[in-house]
């Protein structure tokens, strides 16, 4: 196992009604004028933002706002943001919505407290050192942005999709209700089922040996995942399948479930070309690559396939060929995603096998490799892309 | 799910020589005057207290020191503490040992702040509102005392042993380095074992339906202990299996295995009658009682039962008999803690079946019953004694 740190010091408040309290969670924090951030009209649609504005006034706390965040969200409104704090001397951000509007967040809580530009911390120009603190009220299990201090913000006028990440950024308290999940479509559920699950694998392909208890939690956090999302997709309502998913999106990824080993995570960058491209959800995108990522990287270490198709998606083991286990288990997981409703290929993505060669150029590996658990050249890259075009579920 | 708050603010430090950090780690946390609490001659013999010294000397931090903690700590020298930290004005307390050293640390800590006698908070007399900062280095992986709120002191002159608990009392921070536990015994690090997977089941028994994301964290600890436990005690310098254990050692007592549910807590409160009266190990009697207390409350849910004996034993389930699966996951934890070299019967522990009474009347239900997952009357406990003053391992 590798030395490590571990710091999740984020008040999680779990459960029905809790954005009720709000106010109460802010003033703990210290905050006293709060810009409040969110999406799309849903949230005040709901009475989200209503309910959250009467319990800020019940204790007396001073609020701004500012909506319009978008999936995939943009550097411009982050300025936006940044700009209303230093002219209304905000000292706290409360972010409601999901993770493309509490990743936004933390551009504006970081910049805020900047006097250069923001965009120096997702160009690796500058380290945040400092922020406002940040609440929020999740309303999409997904991101698990919540409880970590990783954010990812697109450059409107280059598309170019970038992360920054500290511990600075980590939520302060994130007031997580399952039913405000229940309204979500079917697809949006789907979305985020396949991105905890793939915050999971990113750490679960590993080449540190020996960290049962991490692949142990991993492990639990996937079979969660595959128990409940059916359950959401037949029956919206379902509060304690919805609650099981929300809770496993935020154990994905506040590091519980990676700490003491390399991890991967090229998935992620993968993907990130393709929803920057084509502004498609981040979950799909995850859905199309990540079983091509896998079959392309399986060969490097069959067992720890081969334990992924026993333990998580019940396959039996074959002692002979434990590469025919290993690719059972990575089939097992892509029929699974099509199973929740979710694209498997660049056809049902909306993606093109022509746009590969720009997708690869935008990844800005040029002549050198990746990190992670295999080190990726373009190359290979364009081979995980021509296999995630032309996938297609295995029968049997 | 059951609404809940999960608060886990530790950083916890984890690896190889993370202990020669800690002089960084307190002035992080702002401790300018320390009090070094430890226990036995062992930190001081293996030469970790000069490590600790050397640290703090390097970064120019007063401090003072206490050692002397015993197993079952006892409230004596907590006050000895108390009175120290007044008298040197101590802002920061650094705990170097196990569970009882951190537990002995945490009175300190509070009663220091404290007007009143620190012994209300243990006697549910006050509420602990306040308290000096802790950090801690843990020798032992067992009791999770650095990753939680709660702290077990025993009074001296009644040989009570009772709890409080607050998130105030968690510690800033943690310096968890597995070789320091490769020196310990085998029956130490047995008992250490022990007291983990109690912490666990005493999460896993719930009356809460549908927490599968709980269910499934509590059986990735169970598993990674039973893959590793047996490993440190054939290998005691096996460092990936003991930083397996140390890891989940604290995660199984930090509650991210215990959220969203009711939890029993009547095995730790019966065996600390036991480990009161006769001074042996926590994790020796609870290896005595808790399979007995399984057996008592078994038919409560027999199918709870049957998921821990299938998904964390490994056993066949007996599809029409699934009370015969339940019984047989009962047996093969008291196999698999005679196996690490743990009594699984009063003989066994150096406890006696005649003492039964007393230790009926010492934990004071009277007439009255327990909560938890079976709510247990005195009769109930009687029972649960016999039961362990006579078990035996089940061949087959």
């Amino acid at each position: 196992m590798d030395n490590f740190n571990f710091y999740s010091p984020t008040e999680f408040v779990f459960g029905k009604e809790r954005e009720n309290e709000v106010g109460k969670y802010v003033r703990k924090y210290k905050g006293t004028r709060v810009l409040i951030h969110y999406g799309s009209g849903s949230a005040v649609k709901s009475g989200l933002i209503d309910k959250v504005k009467k319990s800020l006034d019940d204790e007396g706390i001073f609020y701004t706002e500012l909506g319009g965040v978008k999936p995939n969200p943009r550097d411009t409104l982050v300025y936006e943001g940044i700009e209303i704090c230093r002219r209304e001397k905000i000292d706290f951000i409360l972010s409601v919505g999901g993770g493309s509007c509490i990743d936004s967040s933390k551009g504006i809580a970081a910049g805020a407290v900047y006097d250069g530009d923001f965009w120096d911390f997702y160009s690796d120009k500058a380290v945040v050192k400092n922020a406002l603190p940040i609440g929020t009220i999740l309303t999409i299990a997904a991101a698990g942005s919540e409880g970590s201090g990783a954010s990812v913000i697109t450059q409107e006028k280059t598309k170019l999709k970038r992360d920054t990440g500290s511990d600075i950024l980590r939520p302060v308290f994130s007031i997580l209700n399952p039913m405000l999940t229940c309204t979500l479509p079917a697809y949006q559920t789907a979305c985020g089922a396949a991105d905890i699950m793939a915050h999971v694998f990113e750490r679960y392909f590993t080449n540190t040996e020996e960290v049962e208890i991490t692949d142990r939690l991993c492990e639990a956090v996937l079979l969660t995942m595959i128990k409940e999302t059916p359950r959401v997709i037949a029956d919206p309502d379902n509060y304690d399948a919805r609650a099981n998913i929300m809770w496993a999106g935020t154990v994905a990824h506040n590091d519980i479930v990676g700490v003491g080993r390399s991890q991967d995570w090229n998935s992620h960058a993968i993907e990130h070309e393709l929803s920057g491209m084509y502004d498609v959800a981040h979950g799909a995108g995850l859905a199309v690559i990540m079983p091509a990522w896998m079959e392309f990287v399986m060969n490097h270490n069959v067992m720890r396939f081969a334990q992924m198709a026993v333990r998580v998606f019940g396959c039996e083991m074959n002692f002979e060929k434990p590469e025919l286990t290993a690719k059972k288990g990575i089939d097992s997981f892509r029929k699974f995603l099509h199973s929740i409703g979710l694209p498997v290929n660049f056809d049902e993505l909306g993606a093109k096998e022509a746009d590969i060669p720009a997708l690869v150029k935008n990844l800005g590996l040029g002549d050198g490799r990746t990190g992670g658990f295999v080190k990726l050249s373009s190359a290979d890259v364009t081979e995980i892309y021509k296999i995630a075009a032309k996938a297609e579920i295995c029968e049997g």
